[in-house]
């Protein structure tokens, strides 16, 4: 098939960096499940990287295992995890985080985005209500950064969903599986180090950004989940070959580079953006980072389906759809351009 | 360091061929969650060395998430799963099967292995026992081939245990980690068509046995288990990128070389055994796979540990210790020299 | 204290058949587990009382552990159930359902209520959702009868979501903790024999129904839920000594007493609501049960808290609260004409 | 039929004074979920008869809710809870505790018990193992007082056993089901005020010693588990009418009859012990409380079981069974001449 994609993300390999070092090194032994040197100093460049010297780094393979094995850790059994509607944990990770026994407790979504305000009033409407000893306590806020629908947190309204949390007793985690594209939006203000500062864990997401697998989770505080690494194993995350893991966060963090990795996809999405609207297409709404979202007629998605893979987010109306497309650090300026060239197609 | 390493056969990168597909397509945009034509061609390849054309095959990323994920999905809740108190599920997983609800059910074992007589006593016992109904009851039969002592079971043994899991309506799974290093064997008689025939699941291991990383589930019955896919999901064991585990099956199992892979790494432990017990070193049993079990005085292992890199296995009694050897596919003559050498000396 | 009390319909003893028989049989040795004589007697009222000669019966304690042990029996791993976002399980069992490892997929309720509208919406957008594998699929839908809100599913309606539920392969499970009072409503069309040609599993509450405790699940085709027994040992819902469970459903279905204990808590409902709504009292919505739902200044339902014990339902505005005034078949006309009293007061 | 029952000692009523009560009070309306003051009554009893002012008293249902309850809320998720591998979480629980997540990690018993010296072994085995951050960590240890075979942990034994757990950071529980023939024994130097100085948790048992229903937990320390009331009811083991609960332990520590109540008991099993074999028969063991256990020929065994109801323990030889007999809190002097009289039957 002759189509350019822009279906999502993950569909890239890696940095070449990687997949070199991989090679140089196939044939040398190497101790398992994370104890070797590589991951010491992939952990330490980390720690830097967030400004956040005692945090403890885990290296896991993928996004769902992550958030299952994250909010296990974090959560009591008598509390859940606050999400938005459209969060992953929330949809598409089949029940992983209940199958570990915990409620996802969801509000409603804007943009993918809860806000400080939407959080207070669940806090208190929870803590006042006389029947919550019968209810799921709100343990763990779940933000994704950037959000599902490419939307970012700023700083301002991390903080204050920071200081909800701070004041209802809940932690903080942020989903990474994209932080690399929001580290390359020109409109983003949350850096590694304002995360380690503000979250209870994160995870830095690997699989779309540049490695060919994995996630590395912080914790700033290592103190608050003393036995992670037994909870990955239990969850089945954690990867014998821990090394692998290893390499890919060294050269992601090498002259820090997931800095700046995602910067060339938020501008390809910049582009297309600019783009389609000029050319008197609708976006469904904008965000800031390497997904774009257009509404489109029926027949008009049917036929640019021939010359473009993209993904299907929703309908828009009986007439209407709405698609994704989605650039990564791998993105070509031919890619773009062959993509616009479709959409230009009567 | 210099010492020669025997720790472990997931010491080892993979098999050239891997690192240069994925070098070689690193840029290509593909599929996610093995929907790729490449894992097609994986699968076919599987089925077809294991004579079974039907068989639903998943590649999942490692062996505890692919034991819990295949067990969640055969046992019913009331039921749990029959392993030897040596199984790498009754100890070594963290409590994963028990995370999923499942009862792990313990038999003593025998150099690693459960018999067709033990396992029929139990089943005749517990299925008579009045109190049965409050007890949790035997659903799925968990063997690994070859076992954690590096035993094997013979084709008879395999039959007389699967007749049982007939008559008592159980289920037959075997883990096999190692399976190259069976394969390999010139003393197994079982063959993949045989697993294929007679159990319910099995998974091929990769990360052992020249993969990077993955393991490949096969269950000849695809009726069995109709939402495989979604459970691993759930498991957090599906691997967005997908044809990475369908890049490194299909060449293992390219002109059948998962058949043959094991087999020097089971010469070069027989080799090893041989010179060792030549030398006048004491086995602690025998085992005809990659796995070589030594007896050694604590100061004899101690000097040793300067120049080998072993596994500690078991204190033997007070003044002796059993280490662990293991040979892999990417074991070296050289290697196995330097290893000999260092037993050699004073 | 002197106030009267509407607080909550479990807030009675049992029928005094109930007790005499218990008294007269206190020192009598039973068998345990259900396995005795009187809870034989008993499931064949119900059955008969159901038209179901078929149907598997099974006593259990109380409310919430009654659907975690069901819904756990019906649900496969990769389902969840749906519910209206207000469903007892939804929000007052403290995640008990996710405790088991099953996501509940909430629908916006109305009056407490789902149509097979939404439940057919919802179940064609999952069905078609390209994603759906990744995604938890509805297996089961959770009706209550009465709902939270003392509503009722009439029998159109009921029949109308079984009609999508047998088009999508969903199961019926209905929570009928105040059964009674549906049976006792003269709104009411629904009766035992439909919910049992309607429901693939439905109980019948005891505990607020003239039992001291208990629930009594009807499973009509008793193949569907083989091991159930184990399952009710298993979730810690099985009661040693359960001919007391026996005893209380055998009386409360001696010459079908369940089917008119309900019907002067009704009575006494209706002369509240009447009543109320004649001395100018806004109710919050017209229900058909034992339940009255007043709206009151704030300053108007503090005095009233001096006088009755009712339930704090929720904040309508600003500076009114709705109150729950809830009747049960123990209460008097004495107890009501306390109540329309002090809601007379100045 | 005619047969005398020693089968169970579940397979009696309630002392008289429990439910004198429950019917004199069964028109009244009480507060739900053990909020009223007769609950607040029989804590107040339990705390002052263990002699611990402090201490957190919850009422649960039945055994199997109580243990899984409890462990749930003592273990992380990291950790097994270590027991006999004749405990009654290891074998007749329907795999409850691993339903909640969590591994039993067993050890062999001696007569239903462990040593300190077994959990010693295996806590200094596990904490020294350079795998055990991939295994399940000991962290409660579960004794059953008395235990299945109604022997008896003396003092001694629970002090060193406590020992071994605050040197290894274990925490101690135990199940009471039977706790009144423990207090009962002449044997026993083990008081309430020592099992609330030992234990982080333990029950006392209703349900077999004079409740109908009910398991009283006492956590010693009220910090240790802040959100127990929550957990109950997640575990689906909070009764609505708590209160119910609260009449049967109020009664049974009034005048601290708990203490006495098991004595008559024991002495009752004391003279059929003695009678037993002075006749000839042989015990399979001794155990000082209300549990008897005789081996018998299988020829013995069926005749005799047209004249009294035992328990099936075990077979003992080709030849031979042990059968277990049960005496109560209200077996009579009566039912112990029928019961000797027909094992003196020819």
């Amino acid at each position: 098939m002759n189509a350019v994609s822009f279906a999502s993300d993950y569909q890239e390999g890696a940095h070449p960096r990687i997949l070199e070092r991989m090679a140089s090194m196939n044939l040398l032994k190497m101790p398992g499940y994370g104890t070797d040197d590589i991951c010491v100093s992939a952990r330490e460049r980390i720690r830097k990287a967030c400004a956040c010297p005692e945090a403890d780094v885990h290296f896991l393979v993928g996004g769902t295992q992550t958030n299952a094995t994250v909010l296990d850790a974090l959560l009591a059994a008598h509390e859940g995890v606050v999400a938005a509607d459209t969060g992953h944990i929330s949809v598409h990770e089949a029940g992983a985080v209940e199958a570990c026994g915990h409620k996802v407790l969801t509000l409603p979504h804007r943009l993918g985005k809860i806000s400080a305000a939407q959080l207070g009033d669940y806090c208190n409407t929870f803590f006042s209500d006389l029947n919550r000893d019968h209810m799921v306590a709100p343990g763990v806020v779940y933000l994704s950064q950037p959000t599902e629908y490419g939307t970012l947190y700023n700083l301002k309204e991390l903080e204050d969903i920071k200081d909800v949390c701070r004041k209802h007793g809940l932690r903080l985690y942020v989903d990474g599986a994209r932080l690399a594209y929001a580290l390359g939006s020109a409109q983003n203000d949350v850096g590694l180090a304002d995360l380690a500062r503000l979250c209870d864990a994160f995870y830095i997401g690997g699989t779309k950004c540049g490695a060919l697998f994995g996630e590395a989770v912080v914790i700033p505080n290592p103190q608050l989940t003393p036995h992670f690494f037994t909870l990955t194993k239990q969850h089945g995350a954690l990867l014998a070959k821990g090394w692998l893991l290893g390499i890919q966060f060294d050269e992601l963090f090498a002259e820090d580079r997931y800095l700046s990795i995602g910067k060339p996809a938020v501008e390809a999405a910049n582009r297309i953006r600019a783009a389609l609207v000029q050319h008197g297409h609708r976006l469904a709404f904008v965000s800031p980072t390497n997904q774009v979202f257009v509404v489109l007629e029926d027949e008009v998605a049917k036929r640019l389906g021939n010359l473009v893979e993209y993904s299907f987010w929703e309908r828009s109306d009986k007439d209407h759809i709405v698609i994704r497309l989605a650039t990564s650090w791998a993105t070509t300026d031919e890619q773009v351009d062959q993509l616009l060239l479709a959409f230009s197609k009567p």
